[in-house]
């Protein structure tokens, strides 16, 4: 196959950031807390600025930035030749979807009727952010299997579907779902899922000899693996409400994933023979608390119920690693390289499920009158709606979120099966030289010699 | 010997993990800031939502995570074989205990006797993370050389005692401590310390092959340096008084760890031939200030005293490593793979001691009437203390970390002896083999064939 | 040539260490907000506690932090045997340097004449750290090639000059330039092109066997560019106004980042043969639009505008790696180890430029009459001042930034060219073993045996 991607990439990228430059020029504007006139809107509305969205969100943004280009990239790195595209493709995905995210949301979320703008601030960025997890979530399952041409094309049709699958979970059936156990987790991995099942290779095992890692490489996965799991606190908690929303969605979080790591490691070490521990599911495993706690994240899930979920998911999911990849490969024909269906796909199912449970199994004796208003959003046009309603309606967002996420998936798979887009061929998977100058290796365990004759190209020069 | 951990480290874990649930279950809620009821608390007192304690604390408290999660688990990476074990069972055993310290630590100073509940917020999170880095410091001392199983009964005894001696030394004895030069560091110390005592390995040199670095393992620990020396304003700030009390303590520490880096980089190069500089001093010696700065952190160190302690913080630590740590070896028999003596023991008395000293010198003219009072909590039955006792208190403090330290180190070293837990024979310390499934190297340095004859398991089928 | 820096380094550091003690008793106190006295300033200006400076800029500090230490001390490990250097050295003297920075810009900005002391808050730590950043950019482009000693000489003269051309710049002409596109970036990238042009070595091809990367090196150079690239919107906007300053400063930079991704990717790809991506170029290329962004950051640049800003610094930039290091290094005798003059250089006047052109067209329709005095300071002395003559101002701020680092470059380039500071020989550049001592590589493809004859000197003992 023609791997070459010369034209094709460079067209896509230049094309399309111009596209969203012409679109920005259009629609996008700062909003109320962002723009120079805050200043007399402060005083207008008699607040001070430390009471400017910036100053509440502004860290957890940060954080959650560093899962999305530090944390997925990194987790990417474990394959022993594929480190470059993990880390490299993660941050061309996310830097282009990012853009287009603050588009289609803003939409949906942030249109201004008055001019027919787009006024963005810091939760923008961070729903953008989150938006863009949905693609990489997908683009771990096709990890080493497609070329960047194809993960822009997956990009640009997932951010579209997360958009319109999020207004409909989120304002139209009025779901809450702060950590996007639903609208990201659920959503990004069946899309991922169905893309590799329409992308399946039979002959995949031409390059298995690259599909695994080195010694150095699963630690460098490490490194995504620990800021995903430190940071997910913020990512659950950073666009909750003011207040105790993001306090007690943070607490929730931290709890999770603490229990995670444990029945992990128990299960990783029961299943193995000798009692070994496999770096792939401490890797991975690990995070599955976090995924689960999405949605019921600023619910009054209760300390205690944060470790149940936590332990249930470390169990399914390190499971799912040691026998349900391997059947899916075989007997569903879906390939999916990180094992994402183990990390997000099922975790972020129990998620819905456990907020539909929780949030159906709210009381004013729990939450107070204020309280449960506030955490569940009853105002507006939903200000007669009840707990248990509330329940059936997260069940219903999960149900969307797997539709969108099987249904796009499908459609986006079989036009990324198209034979245009340069992707790699059956003995070229996992492997950096495809599509990067990789450099030459020194033979090591040879002391340098001084008078080395160097056929190494200069990479500065 | 018999390292097979398959039966004792998932039930250790599976059972552990379950106790946490129930204790939970029966004993801790949300505290007013992160319960639902906080809009209605809110009202009551007349707070706006930015003055929920999280959104003073909550910044810091993810950086003390990076330090626990990647700071410490990164530094453990340095051995050219035992880089899974140093940064999983950091994770490990992290994530255990945490949820252990919540309970002990809220037993000693968060119960609410109207209800017998444990009320958690975001203070609760950092000092559970602080907990943990007492267990992790006594974890440097053992690197290698024991089991996983062993490591979750250092961390159950650890949290344990770290409660018991916290609780006397700030509660009782009213010593402050916001950094915890004493009370995490003294304390992890000397509790590592003893158990390395107790669990002597005389032929230990038998793995002495793997007990150094290579290339990458020494820029992998650099990550954790690097994080650990980055946010330790951040850690010596977590708990302090708002406003002025964590803005100073985050300028000091600042102060103290810049002047480190300068004093151990010339001790190194001046004790080395050639003057080159040797990466286990950078790695751990220009931590040093930051440990000793933990307990006065919060007081009226001034700009300069910060850099004289940094000063000799890195001298003392840095001349540790050099001709303390092989004595120690030699002749007291005790085995310390990171050097914890020279980067948290001696560091922490000497932090101790810094913090009696400015305690007993502090005065009305520095501190202001209010500050005083503020800074030294001078309320309630302590209201009548004067700096001069107080500086009493700081030392009897110390006294009270070493002594656990110590003493709790001696008890559960002698529990570790028993023959029970899976450790590791001397020839096979240092060997992530033991208890991971490694990836086999590839031969580097031999371009990777097309067809090449792979014996490798593919760890994701 | 004689590297042995046994006796230099240390006396460097300890001598320089003790005049910042002495420097700091004579000068340096707390201000207002982190002296214990803002209990009583805080009431007497009816503040709450979350109004301290510290809630403010404490998270983008922390972020400031990590680029400075992992962002530059990692971008520059690329190297195959220079990840040491680049990342130790930068760690020396960026701490070094914030010292000085602390006094000499607080002798320009925070001098209390009443007293006659520097008063310190968070406020001076973050420009500290910018203020190493200088220094850092010009050790870029002497990676592999100075000797220790060297660097701590180019840090203290960098540090002066930069103090002096920043109050200049600022105060006196009154330029706005909140993430420093030309007081940090222009400057620093011209003061090391300026040096590396008086070191210029004719032989440095017979270093050329260690002048580029290996697969793992360019993996942890990502570490750098991801930390750099995630919280470049914490450095621009670290020391703008509260509220909307900051605000709209991390929403520029974050576009003007992503749109840089796209073209960088896009200008790689077409100009390497099958149109392979090149890691230096996105390693560095990407950040581009974050330099570009830092004089504009606060202004009402528009979302559309950042895209572009980012879209032609992404291009400039790579095109700069590909055609113009080449050209500099064989005509113009510049050797520019990481290719500062394409990452720090050209988009530093570029953003220099934007920032004029932009000052200049700001108008009260778009920023209100308030938010134009707030935005561009016009207050005291400058109250008459209107955006065309500050986009005048703009312009002579740039000139100044070039004169310093030009002028400031061939001076202390020349005190650098004596033969006391033990710089290496041409043979010897980019590699480790001159400086620090490195771990022998044990042969890898080889499994570790157990009765291994190991030659390996134990670093921990």
């Amino acid at each position: 196959m023609d791997t070459n991607v010369r034209l094709s990439l460079p067209a896509v990228c230049v094309v399309w950031q111009t596209a969203m430059i012409i679109l920005f020029g259009v629609f996008i504007r700062y909003d109320h807390e962002s723009d120079a006139h805050w200043v007399e809107h402060r005083k207008h509305l008699n607040l001070t600025d430390i009471e400017n969205d910036f100053y509440f969100r502004y860290p957890s943004f940060q954080d959650v930035h560093v899962m999305i280009f530090v944390g997925f990239g990194f987790l990417m790195t474990f394959l022993k030749r594929y480190s470059f595209g993990g880390v490299g493709f993660n941050f061309l995905i996310a830097a282009f979807g990012i853009q287009w995210a603050l588009l289609m949301q803003g939409w949906f979320h942030s249109l201004d009727y008055t001019d027919g703008k787009i006024k963005i601030g810091i939760e923008n960025l961070i729903n953008a952010d989150f938006c863009v997890a949905g693609c990489l979530i997908a683009y771990g399952a096709l990890l080493g299997k497609v070329s960047p041409v194809q993960l822009m094309v997956l990009t640009l049709f997932g951010i579209t579907l997360f958009a319109v699958e999020e207004f409909i979970i989120l304002s139209l059936i009025h779901a809450r779902d702060a950590g996007g156990s639903m609208v990201i987790h659920t959503f990004g991995a069946y899309y991922g899922l169905s893309i590799s099942w329409m992308l399946y290779r039979p002959n995949l095992h031409q390059s298995s000899r690259l599909q695994g890692s080195v010694y150095h490489s699963d630690v460098f996965a490490m490194i995504g693996t620990l800021f995903l799991w430190m940071f997910w606190p913020s990512f659950n908690s950073a666009i909750c409400d003011h207040g105790d929303g993001q306090h007690r969605a943070a607490i929730n979080t931290y709890l999770c994933l603490a229990s995670t790591v444990l029945t992990t490691v128990a299960i990783s070490s029961l299943f193995q023979k000798h009692g070994k521990l496999d770096m792939v599911h401490i890797q991975n495993s690990t995070l599955a608390g976090g995924v689960a706690a999405g949605t019921a994240a600023e619910f009054m899930l209760m300390p205690y119920g944060c470790l149940i979920v936590g332990f249930c998911c470390g169990v399914i999911s390190t499971l799912g690693y040691i026998f349900l990849t391997p059947f899916m490969e075989k007997r569903l024909k879906i390939q999916d390289t990180c094992g994402i269906h183990n990390l997000h796909a099922m975790p972020g199912v129990i998620g819905g499920i456990v907020g539909a449970v929780t949030a159906a199994s709210a009381s004013v004796e729990v939450y107070g009158h204020e309280g449960l208003v506030n955490t569940f959003d009853f105002e507006g046009k939903f200000k007669d709606m009840v707990p248990t309603t509330q329940g059936g309606h997260q069940a219903a967002g999960l149900c969307v979120a797997l539709c969108f996420g099987i249904g796009g998936g499908i459609i986006v798979g079989a036009i990324l099966r198209l034979p245009i887009w340069g992707d790699p061929a059956d003995d070229d998977c996992f492997d950096d030289e495809t599509y990067w100058e990789v450099p030459e290796e020194e033979e090591e365990g040879i002391p340098t010699v001084l008078q080395y004759n160097n056929h190494m190209r200069n990479k500065d020069m």
